[in-house]
């Protein structure tokens, strides 16, 4: 169970040469191996189970939160709805080997962009054991082998269910090696694994703010950011108060645990009499706490509105990601007010404006740079599986590389291949 | 002349603002602050060379090499190049706006995603101060702010320069601060640049290996990399013998100083006793020095070619970049040993495959996973203007971001945009 430095570049060597073999097999092959990964897994739930039941155990020994507790929980249930996941993963479109931008250069050259796997791709990820088969069958499918590295909490249901995702891949006659398990949990290693520069070419961390942070700060290798959402709805003088008060509901309230969900609501001065207690009496009834500036606070506390859960704002309570039924709330005198609150608290993930105004929605879509940038929508549409993508790897809140729901098409690369009958440059 | 750490941050935030004031610029102001550039730099040839003569005179002092005092030296007709150059890049399209993917899902969302600029690009790069001007001038065009850091030698060049460049964007009322040069030449600066994340989206070096590793190892936000290029052209034992000769020669031979030139010849066993000859006579006349594995040594010293340059081949000759008249020369017995052989070599920029066997061109631009892979044509194409891209920042040999030729379209990036009439997720 321990794995030393050079075991773990042996592993990305292995990795390394499996992603070449993986690059050559065809589609047929790769959907191949990830229908086996989900028959695979009904078929030794047992094993799989009995290795859950060690890191429940030693979780409860260790006092993890029921919230922890239930993440890293499988079921009979659970195991059914992972293996549907990969299932559904084998059906979408082949994101491989389209030909883009080809043409005749003047000198006869025939060159395009040819859609390729990026290689080998690094997730490290904390407790949820699912990320172990989502993010192998992904990366199967978009034919990137990849090295995976999961929290200490889910290291027996971890090495199980890779166990299972090998054995799948080799019944498929494709490289098992391209799913490397890092059994280790040693934290160091983690520091290891992203000085690899030469064998992994993306690396995904998948967890909390700090660990995030970590890989960003350390990794030589390029990194995939995302998951961070400080996301605004922006409720303009022209909204229509009812849509804006569903979908600002919709935003914060559908769940509040993930990185879509809204954080700030912003009001126009000119309709926050009327749309503040609309939305407050919406939120009451879901026990939404309003952290207000002083301006809305003085019209909330002057409504009839019953129920409410008011505070004012205390410092950070802007660009602050609540992941709980907290809301921070401001009022703002002007569009180019919401423009500025959100150029300086935005995260990037998602934000919203509510207006019928077509110039103020103009002048939204053109300032605000967000990966998702709404109107007239909920921030919880943000998501591959809803932007018709198919599965999503992360949200991501950086600029290069993707943007917002990153998808199988997000994980791979492309190279220029040029036709030619003997040309040399002048 | 010197700057602080906190006088860097402030620069950076000032390219921060700068860069949302520079999205919001269209193409005209943005095509007219570059025509400005190139007027600019005419009329104020007088002051640019009067510094540029500090910066060879200081050069002369410190001993630098004749080709590192070429590579500074401005005269009236390089200005004029450099100026025609920028002219150049105001004509080119407007890689910012564009709408792709476009579509309307079942619940009436209407959602696609639009080309913007990345935000805020740091070059950091050594003694050519063209550069100081080519990067400003693409950074606008693609509405990014710049950061711009060049070397120690050039810097009375590059204030004098960046200064120029400064007044003729703010004189097209565009927004001056969104080109920033950093004043100061102390080496420790970099590393605090490198820290900046929060500040800058993309950093891009430009000059050495050993200045690109350092930044590739240290900076925390993305990077983009390039130029380093182990070329190599595989002649197959289906190659039309006088059109790989004159192809390895122009991939050798048009210049020996860029990354796409050729480094290694790898020819099929059942041609190398025709072939190896062919080339080495063209390369005898150019002075190529060839470095030879056993078998190519033993062919050609058994020619009749005169004039020959023939070393056995040393430890790293195979997978060296020389920049030099020098190539290394390896016979193989198949394809496959070709593919190992570049697999293990190759730094990912540029390889090509001679041959009129189809399904040998087929495996090639297949399994060869370079950024620019050939068939039948010299690696010296590889070039953002050659490709038809305009211009060029760098060649990529990264895998995200961009691979290749960077031009303007590879530094900028997309946001989604939502058009919605109230929709909620169930």
């Amino acid at each position: 169970m321990t794995t030393t430095a050079s075991e773990l570049r042996t592993k990305g060597a292995a990795a390394r040469d499996a992603a070449r073999a993986l690059a050559r097999v065809s589609a047929e092959v790769r959907n191949g191996a990830i229908r086996n990964i989900a028959s695979h897994l009904l078929e030794r739930k047992a094993e799989v189970l009995a290795a859950n039941r060690k890191d429940m155990e030693a979780g409860r020994r260790a006092g993890l939160s029921e919230a922890l507790l239930d993440r890293l929980l499988l079921t009979h249930e659970r195991l059914e709805g992972i293996a549907a996941d990969v299932r559904q993963v084998a059906t979408l479109p082949d994101p491989l080997g389209e030909v883009s931008d080809m043409r005749t250069l003047p000198n006869g050259l025939q060159l395009g962009r040819k859609r390729v796997p990026l290689g080998v791709i690094a997730a490290i990820y904390e407790s949820r054991p699912n990320v172990t088969v989502d993010i192998a069958s992904l990366c199967l499918k978009s034919g990137n082998a990849c090295i995976l590295r999961g929290g200490k909490e889910a290291i027996h249901s971890n090495t199980a269910l890779a166990a299972v995702v090998r054995d799948a891949v080799a019944a498929a006659d494709a490289p098992d090696n391209a799913v490397q398990l890092i059994e280790s949990t040693d934290r160091a290693l983690v520091g290891e694994m992203l000085k690899m520069r030469e064998l992994i070419d993306l690396v995904v961390p998948r967890g909390s703010a700090e660990l995030i942070r970590f890989v960003a700060e350390n990794a030589r290798m390029p990194v995939l950011v995302g998951g961070t959402g400080v996301c605004h709805t922006y409720v303009d003088r022209a909204a229509d108060i009812d849509m804006g008060a569903r979908v600002a509901y919709n935003a914060k309230c559908r769940r509040y645990s993930i990185c879509n969900a809204l954080d700030t609501l912003l009001v126009h001065a000119d309709i926050a009499e009327t749309f503040l207690p609309a939305i407050a009496r919406a939120w009451a009834e879901a026990g939404v706490e309003m952290r207000c500036d002083q301006r809305s606070l003085g019209i909330l506390e002057a409504s009839d509105v019953a129920g409410l859960s008011l505070k004012p704002t205390q410092v950070d309570d802007f660009g602050k990601e609540f992941l709980a039924p907290i809301a921070s709330v401001r009022v703002v005198d002007s569009l180019d007010e919401a423009l500025d609150h959100i150029y300086e608290h935005s995260t990037g993930h998602s934000d919203a404006i509510i207006t019928e105004d077509y110039s103020a929605a103009m002048r939204f879509l053109d300032e605000v740079d967000t990966a998702v940038v709404y109107v007239n929508a909920s921030t919880q549409f943000t998501d591959g599986a809803q932007f018709g993508l198919g599965a999503e790897i992360i949200d991501s809140t950086q600029k290069t590389i993707a943007r917002g729901p990153v998808a199988l098409r997000e994980i791979t690369t492309y190279k220029w291949i040029v036709l030619g009958s003997g040309q040399t440059r002048p």
